[in-house]
């Protein structure tokens, strides 16, 4: 099987190559093609991020695995990672939250187990980027929620909900406020679900949410959300396992998937092999189970969980006291726990 | 002193009792006009939710203490609060969140202390409710952010950390992808920060604000934010120190100023003499602060303090072990602690 692969900027390429090294020793069966792709591309003089090779290959295979990329800066610059949903119309973003025993949390050492899936609408709300200056003085946003949109997001929830025999599907929105744009989305749940009469739904608003969420985060499992509210709401359940250093995210459309890395570049420690591979890697064990290749992607996942349990780990997380590994050492550990 | 007071719905009435019975006790010298405003006057015929009777008192006297309020259902039905935020134009809700000993969390147990203070635009945002539908299947909500409006919250927000010497002054944003109108907001935050050139000033995108607020929110200490996201994070921040019922609230206006509990009327255990009245009290505590009587609310506030600290509870909270006391034993408790 022959996927795209884009490094990303800052410490992009080192744990892409941990992970493809990673990939190699389970014997993954694939083949790569290396696309230019990222902020670097951008400041080469492409003003989406990307070459037009890239774009034609990643068109051509249907998978792109990416690292982090920064966002340009400058006026009316678009952030890479926004642009790339949008061109290629992944309309839902999966990202899954579970409980890693050795990344210490409060809620770990609590005993509160963490096993979320945020699907969020990808593509419009504010993120449409139609914002104006009226005046000096008045700036406006449009937030755009179109039915369609809603329906196929909605729809690849419950469809995911009944393949893993979800707990619980939730809607979250602000419908008490935003009754008409929210109150579409929320509608369309609820028309929906009712072809889902296996899946237990409900909904609820998104503050009430938050606030749950950081006291009594194991009563929800799949949550459905608008590009906004989801993009924080992933946000604060990345922070419940330990920061975005330990999500996978996918970006689902009809035709192509992005599997990423969504934490930072970390320019400040590119180069040095100290980073940490492992949300890139699960990111990689979604895109392997999505490609049906669940023996690899189980045989990688067990090894990294217990990698993880055993207290191996990178500077930016574990026990203190136990020597932090650095970026290939850690793959290492990994791969000697096949 | 004279202030108007609305009992609001639900167990609004008697959370008020037991927070009026304690200032009594506590001496304060207050006088109360009580005013019909809450979902019962809506039922009665009053759209807005409070007699014409009411809105004057309120104007005349500038200051309101009220008791939660149900959201009347039904299409173009706006929520009783969000109405008298904007009819009386009060442009910040500020909400502290502190560690109180005797409510347990998972923070309260990691031994991570909460003290934060959300300062929230009040008025704008998508919560100016101007949203149509444009076709069947295309809504449309519009998002707009004011200089002016940006700048007296912001200001409000300064002049506060000032007052109580904050640590550090940050702005909220999503700025990245809303950048005209965060945009605005967030210039706004940086040139008024210049005029406070003793205060500790940053800013965060969001989404990375709610990872950090359940990683690390001791580190934190005033957030600004715009409307939406401040209602977000206000409840997030509530969810640290156990639940919006351990929250204070206070919408500032210039001319009229309302203290408020905003959790919910709690409809199922109203007239049971079971609820707990702490938000309302602390709402109560910092409006006798704003209104200059410090020496009767610090009396009030350590009393509670000390309550909660030896293990007196409501039935919603504390130790499942020891007896819940009634919201008149409660209050008592309080009293006796003076
Ligand atoms: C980088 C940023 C534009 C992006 C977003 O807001 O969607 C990020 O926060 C994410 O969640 O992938
Ligand atoms: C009741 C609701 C409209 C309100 C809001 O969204 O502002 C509430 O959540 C609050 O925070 O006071």
């Amino acid at each position: 099987m022959e996927i795209a692969v884009a490094k990303g900027d800052g410490i992009g390429p080192e744990i892409m190559e941990a992970v493809l090294h990673i990939f190699k020793a389970a014997g993954a069966p694939l083949n790569y093609q290396f696309v230019e792709m990222g902020k670097w591309v951008f400041d080469k003089g492409f003003g989406n991020g990307m070459t037009p090779e890239a774009k034609s290959t990643i068109e051509q295979l249907g998978i792109l695995f990416k690292g982090p990329m920064e966002t340009p800066k400058g006026k009316g610059v678009k952030s890479i990672n926004v642009t790339a949903r949008k061109t290629w119309n992944t309309y839902a973003n999966k990202r899954t939250f579970q409980t890693l025993h050795g990344v210490n949390t409060v809620f770990s050492k609590a005993g509160i187990p963490i096993d979320l899936t945020v699907v969020r609408e990808n593509i419009e709300d504010t993120y449409g980027g139609i914002e104006h200056q009226l005046t000096e003085d008045v700036a406006i946003s449009r937030r755009i929620i179109t039915r369609p949109g809603s329906e196929q997001v909605i729809r690849y929830a419950f469809e995911m909900a009944r393949q893993k025999k979800a707990r619980r599907v939730t809607c979250v929105h602000k419908a008490n406020i935003m009754k008409i744009t929210d109150g579409m989305f929320l509608n369309t749940f609820h028309k929906i679900a009712q072809q889902y009469p296996e899946l237990t739904v409900d909904d609820i608003i998104v503050d009430d949410l938050c606030m749950k969420m950081v006291t009594r985060p194991e009563s929800f499992d799949v949550l459905v959300l608008t590009n906004l509210q989801g993009d924080i709401v992933s946000d604060l359940c990345a922070g419940l396992i330990g920061g975005l250093g330990f999500a996978p995210s996918a970006n689902i459309g009809d035709n192509i998937c992005i599997f990423e890395a969504v934490h930072g570049t970390a320019p400040d420690i590119a180069g040095k092999n100290i980073a940490n591979p492992t949300a890139l890697l699960l990111s990689g064990i979604a895109m392997l189970q999505h490609l049906g290749l669940n023996a690899t992607a189980a045989k990688i996942e067990n090894a990294l969980l217990y990698t993880l349990e055993q207290g191996f780990h990178t500077g930016d997380f574990g026990d203190k006291a136990t020597a932090a590994l650095n970026t290939t050492a850690f793959a290492e550990k990994i791969i000697a726990h096949f």
